[in-house]
């Protein structure tokens, strides 16, 4: 049974992070997907709130998981048995990063493998950097993110509490 | 009367800005710069410092007006009864990111159109972030910013206050 | 009165530049669509076919017009009293060539300006090239292109005749 | 079982190509390899022959399976049952035709998905057509193709068969 | 002495070339700039006219050899002792082919090293293929070109004889 | 005697600046590698443990000069009376920045002249960045970095001090 994992920040998650998982989920039997602590200041959800955020979207499909990690992504994919780490490309800015840590991963761990999903045309601009921008500017996330995430979001802006 | 609107950070305005607010106004009759508050940490001058700085070098140009805003940028863009936003390309590493911030407006206002201009070739190298640098090294900046620019960045580095 | 010219190949005119088409006239108040010989060994249509397929596609709108050109490009600009080039921008790599014609043609013409769109997402990867490799591989092109636009390719693989 | 299909021109298959292959068969159950004709000009080797030297360096792994196609991939990949292409991408300059192509394939066939895999590092610079040039100026080939491929060449180039 | 070897197409040698060789003469004591023949279907120039124009323009600089090779490039930069050879980056869509290129002579002849020179903003455009466009559509060429080169154009498209 | 100046954060030094350094000193008579302050908040090394480490790796070779500078690279490179600045490029992405620095330092001191090497395949993919972030979730370095810095690194995630 072929086991992807799928890593992100997802701060928050987003159409186009559905998009890739859905893609992932008819290519591999099972799909993990999975985060961190994330260092950046910036930050607008918790790695507690980004994990509940992940399975409030993602509840019911069964071949779908989500779990944090910590310390390295090939130890946890290890841990997990699986063989692939997968990624979503949306746009050709992205790859020489990609590639980075698609290369640095192999040399830690070369029995895993990278592969790339490429987002559908409709979600390639989404991206969570933006949508926080957005977020504050009151913009209206409703073509960007699922009902769960948009409510979230509003929740933290005007009470500084998810209440995910 | 075609309106349009220049967004930027501005800190501070250089000779690549002049000259995409100079092409701009070959095009359209009408043309607002603006600019919003700066949550980066290394910012060099504030908001208001910004758009007194953007007056001064601007200043006797009857079909330019400069203004900041708050909020969406499409939201300032309607109520200043503007159809285009202007943005200037200088080299192919900003196009991933002027898509995606052009898509996602054109998501949240589908009647406004992003249009963009080119940079001169003898401008296509001076980024505001690269100007600060080199003020806080010393370096000679009278061939990337108007004097008026040059000046308050002197004083800012001397005394902490920029006296625009 | 602002004029643009969109010069392009349109070999064949896809939905992609119809996207393009159609913001530019929102922009301006009058647009020229022309094209020119095709020095390509693997054209598909001839000058005079690909001008006939632009008119079928863009009658009716009575702020379109569509002729060829023959010479340099700035030259018909000026000839048309336009000051305004139109391109469109799929994708990063497009840039650095798209940055080259716009350069050289301003050293030729310093007072015509080139201004870019950018492609809806859904239209970001139709580009001609490709759809001539799928039309010469049986591939279904109404997607891609307007039904004249498919009828006419059909025609032109069947019986080496466009009856455009 | 997941069966992928890896197609590309393959004139001649490198050892860039082979990492991808060796790479695609740990994640998939089958691979197929497969190539079409090729309407380039400066083909070194035919269709026949191009197969022929797929199947002399993939001979006896059971897993990969080599054979032509013709008309469009997306039916191939349908008739084959397969659910997967497989691509590789070498530099951030591949990813805009790679990402028009999947699109192109998502439009014709949404049951089928495009993944990319990146070549190791030591392969990323070898591409077909310089080894095509470096074959024509007399170079060394033995670090960039296997030695099957490079006897076709050294054959080819010097009576005009190759004797694959 | 640091001997380095500039190849290129040179059809037609441009002002963005020239501001590279004075760049390279710079920094190396002695600089062979040469040539081969060229494969491609849209020549301008023939290997001899290349040289002759070549030599017409860089004329004087005692420090500045003119000279064709045949075979290998890196065989000819071996033959001529030298041990660096000289490119000039114009863009980023520019450096994945420059990559390969570098790669692969590196792989043909470890000892010879590869150095990059970045073109002045103003020859950033000046690309030898749109000069051939320019020139056929009957563009002014002077900005790109030095007069011995833009004469002999002139007399090519003229009489189909250079007259160099 | 052609000195040349290697410039970068260097936090921390890894093979990657270690190859460029290796090809450079093939070229250049001289090699002085440098650097200065770092703004950044994620700072592994201050900058005196950064010139120790870069001695302890570079020691050995006389034609390799380690020291720090302050102020503006040029005013640097004149005072050390070179003439030239070394810079790696790993991949495109890096280009459009590193031709920014290049223009910015060609405009603030034309005499001196900036010259590109490109890092060899093995190391394309080893940033400093993702190094830190490898290092503080536990990954082994050894592949990537010197045993000196190796050990700086486990000194400095255990007890917060170097013993560089």
């Amino acid at each position: 049974m072929a086991v992807a994992v799928y890593a992100g920040t997802f701060d928050p998650v987003t159409f186009g992070h559905l998009d890739i998982i859905q893609r992932s989920i008819q290519v591999f039997d099972r799909l993990i997907v999975t985060t961190t602590n994330n260092s950046s200041k910036d930050e607008m959800f918790s790695l507690d709130e980004r994990i509940a955020l992940l399975k409030a979207v993602l509840d019911g499909n069964g071949r779908v998981a989500v779990m944090p990690f910590t310390g390295l992504l090939v130890d946890f994919v290890r841990t997990e048995q699986a063989k692939v780490i997968v990624r979503g490309l949306r746009a050709a800015s992205d790859f020489d990063y990609e590639f980075e840590m698609a290369m640095m991963n192999r040399a830690l761990a070369p029995e895993i493998e990278t592969v790339f999903f490429v987002t559908s045309p409709q979600f390639m601009f989404v991206s969570s950097s933006l949508i926080r921008e957005i977020a504050h500017a009151g913009g209206d996330l409703s073509s960007f993110v699922p009902s769960a995430v948009r409510n979230a979001i509003i929740r933290r802006l005007e009470g500084n509490e998810t209440g995910v």
